[in-house]
């Protein structure tokens, strides 16, 4: 162990044995504060800084086998990052990122979650820069990208390497195996275990939680001894260059390989996802993002470990309120609909609910008026186009354009998406949400995920009528949230065991400040696995498990 | 929680708590005691009376679906078992099995363990009818068929049982979350996580080692809440016939559905371990034989998570030995190479040494006088017939007698082959070891597994030369096994580091009771996933962890 690595493990073992505590009691549990007045003051005014000074210039990475520059974000907010980042040949870089791979694994679990939870903590330090970065890259509102991507982020980064630690630790290292033999001395072997790597990890980032989605797979697969190449969505390089270069810098200062994580970055259109992922390097694969892509990494990188998270549809039955929480409810389900325009993978689409109506008290609301009130209460949110931007940050990419021009066609429309006018950003497209009235009969319709800020409200027979529907529906389309609204403990029961078979994380009556779309480490789970939105859970064993492989040797004693 | 399932918790509980640290201290643990004489003495002749009475007869099980009979066994000792099993049409049994699921699934982690070590008591104590019939389907010698497929494979199950409840109770399953709001109430959350089954497991079995192999699949997948399918090799039904009978009475008496276990027998090239392995029901599969069909069933049952055992070529680097240790290192070499005909996937085949030949004490042993004195162990160990049939057992199928004839035609043979005719069947074919020499330079006779007494003494530049073809042999084709002989303590390290990577499992200077062959329960891992010959290994988190999914639902507290 370097002097350096010696003091990483002193200064960051508590940080390491609270977090594996959360883990068990599942109890609140954050590292890394979401509140930017945590901070120094001045530090948002730097990040700021730093942004407009790194827009337009060469990233500095200094990485091997670099072989050109590429890039070509441009900031949702309506301008040209104008960055570029080094470009790999793989045939280098793949090497040089295995070579450091021998001494990463022989240092053992514990200096290496030390060092993952000082790069989370370098990380940390740069909250403000990478919510500049994922901003201008993702379309988020700064508040959000600063949560997002900063803290909760390095709090599910801190998460999968309390879980790796677990996992490699299950069992001592060394025993002394002693077999009774009756009369005759035992048989006494001397046994070792080492937990081994698999090889090259690929984390595949996606546009809109680059790094929220990347950190999970990057740390276990970093903490359980592998090295790192990290490939992010064209649209959204910078937050992971930011959070390269402070891993690179980390392991040097760490005294170890800092090739051991490295970027990938990509031209538009380049496909280098599809050649990394089969090369026979790469052992671990986690990739966030469409189904077509995950369908294809899952059938054809069949010498990696893959982890998928696709598309959903996330799902809330509505059947009935008490009268003083149904204006609550309303308000609350207005915001799961809206921030960040809908462009969560958490976020709710298909609003289940009798076509008679919901039970409000002790009265029956129309579906019609149900579906007026909710629109009024959307309405309400985004009055005013300042408070509106900063809960919708702004449309992604042309895609969720696309997408909402083609759902003003379907169904009855209950509520308009209209442009709103970004005070600070006027070339920014900022949308708010359209909902259609359709049919539980309009399957073509609401069965497949449509990204970004259109939502329905699906007229079904009955709320039982709505359970079956919720269960078959991601069962067979995948879901990684529910949600379900009911007085009844009927109801709450059949919609749980709908659940327990069709795999989403249900939320019941939720109208405070916790939203279904919100995901927190340390306990609740983002995914489970049962269905086709995901393969694998942020962060259980099975998700760390798999990306390291107990080796062992055995000797007479 | 019904009477019964209380008391088998109450009952099973300190076995489960034994097991439990067993896993962590990775000491010597053995729950089903291997020598024959701690069990009643009439269960031997008992079981003697069941085996004759039960061939030639239709085996008692009373499943769903059954829409025929079938089983056509011989025993490698010589004669047709003559039993029948039912078969099923898969479209009654599948949706039988699934049936009961949701209350296996409700009962939870701690009852599941129960009923599980109450089917492995009930096994234990079926231990001598298990070992007749593991003995007339694999050719074991009779005690080897007990120890093997009775009381080590019910422990190497009993491990899977602590490993699934391990990672089912790796958190609470409920939770209170409280999330500060600064001087605002906090908010607080009720979370709670069920560990739900994937669905219905298939465990297709072998023909050498049908419970020992069998075992931990079914148990990690039965414990974790699943129904589990039993697909036998056509040849090895009977053992698991018994296994499944004896676990659908277990879960009948605890109050649950027996149909949680079924038997898929299989007439001979029926091919339903394929149909099976592509039902959407079927989410987890338990595979060890053949690679053809573990790469079939890994790239094409995409629907299921997929563990595969496979070929492997195990092996030995020959270096120096101390010379009064010399004697006792060919004796255990020679019992290696000869136990149960080496139809064992752990037994070793590729014996490196350098073509100079290895250190004795202070002399220089020649390649051809070390490959004698080889020779010459063996044959002393297999001298006298009827002490080489207890070790031998038979062989197991004609591939296995096909293989030798093809061997004897290979590089130069140190020792040949030789028919054994056994005192009580006289029509079994036993053989005893072929050994031949061949260069390191033969890369296509050694480079894959020859199944059954076939070894080779390859020729190498040097024992460095010998570890580089190690790891790359190993790497490349796979091995669960591995060991080295030498006096110098940096050829061992060498040795280890190279299996570091290749992923085998190393033992080192080996001359006493415990073989290379051999991998206790709670104790020795067998396989990695690291190289080909297996994408897991008995038993580990990541064996165990991806069988069950946590889902959760939240509520306002």
């Amino acid at each position: 162990m370097t002097g350096n690595a010696a003091d990483l493990v002193a200064r960051h073992r508590p940080t390491l044995d609270a977090a594996l505590a959360a883990i068990r009691t599942r109890e609140f549990f954050s590292h890394f504060p979401e509140q930017s007045k945590a901070y120094p003051k001045e530090a948002a005014e730097a990040a700021r800084a730093w942004f407009e000074t790194v827009r337009g210039t060469r990233f500095p990475l200094d990485q091997p086998g670099t072989d050109g520059d590429t890039g070509a974000e441009r900031s949702p907010y309506g301008f040209d990052l104008g960055i570029t980042y080094p470009h790999a040949d793989l045939d280098a870089l793949l090497p040089a990122m295995a070579a450091g791979m021998t001494a990463w694994r022989d240092a053992g679990p514990e200096v290496r979650a030390a060092v993952c939870v000082e790069i989370l903590t370098e990380l940390n330090e740069l909250s403000f820069q990478i919510a500049y970065a994922a901003m201008h890259t993702s379309g988020q509102a700064f508040g959000m990208a600063f949560q997002a991507a900063g803290p909760h982020a390095q709090d599910r980064g801190l998460e999968a390497v309390a879980y790796a630690y677990a996992a490699m630790t299950a069992h001592v290292s060394q025993a002394i195996w002693e077999k009774p033999q009756g009369s005759r001395p035992p048989i006494r072997l001397a046994k070792k275990w080492i937990a081994a790597p698999r090889g090259i990890a690929l984390v595949v980032g996606c546009n809109t939680f680059p790094t929220w989605n990347g950190y999970p797979g990057m740390f276990a697969s970093l903490a359980t001894g592998n090295a790192v190449v990290v490939k992010p969505h064209p649209n959204a390089i910078l937050p992971l260059a930011v959070t390269v270069a402070a891993a690179r810098r980390v392991l040097e200062a760490a005294g170890f390989d800092p090739n051991l994580v490295a970027l990938a970055a990509e031209a538009p259109g380049e496909g280098i996802a599809k050649t990394l992922a089969l090369r026979p390097e790469v052992r671990i694969i986690d990739f966030t993002g469409s189904n077509e892509f995950g369908d294809w990494l899952e059938h054809n990188a069949r010498q990696a470990q893959v982890f998928t998270e696709k598309a959903g549809t996330n799902t809330i039955i509505l059947d009935s309120f008490d009268e003083d929480e149904y204006p609550a409810a309303l308000d609350h389900l207005a915001f799961s609909l809206s921030l960040y325009t809908a462009q969560m993978c958490t976020a709710p689409q298909n609003l289940l609910l009798p076509r008679d109506g919901v039970r409000v008290g002790g009265a029956v609301k129309p579906f019609e008026e149900f579906a007026s009130d909710l629109a009024d209460a959307v309405g309400r949110l985004l009055g005013d186009d300042a408070r509106a931007t900063a809960i919708l940050g702004a449309v992604v990419n042309p895609a969720v354009m696309e997408r909402l021009s083609r759902a003003e066609g379907v169904g009855k429309t209950v509520l308009a998406s209209r442009p709103v006018t970004h005070p600070e950003f006027p070339d920014a497209a900022v949308r708010t949400p359209l909902i259609a009235a359709v049919d539980a009969a309009d399957a073509e319709v609401y069965g497949h995920e449509w990204f970004g800020p259109i939502s329905f409200l699906i007229a079904t027979d009955s709320t039982a009528h709505s359970i079956e529907l919720y269960q078959d529906t991601v069962r067979e389309h995948g879901a990684l949230t529910a949600a379900v609204y009911s007085t009844s403990p009927d109801v709450i029961a059949a919609t749980e065991e709908a659940t327990w078979t069709a795999g989403a994380n249900l939320s019941i009556n939720l109208t405070g400040g916790i939203y279904m779309n919100q995901s927190s480490g340390f306990s609740d789970y983002h995914g489970t696995g049962l269905n086709p939105a995901a393969n694998g859970t942020y962060t259980d064993h099975a998700f760390v498990a798999p990306r390291f492989r107990f080796v062992q040797s055995r000797r007479p004693a």
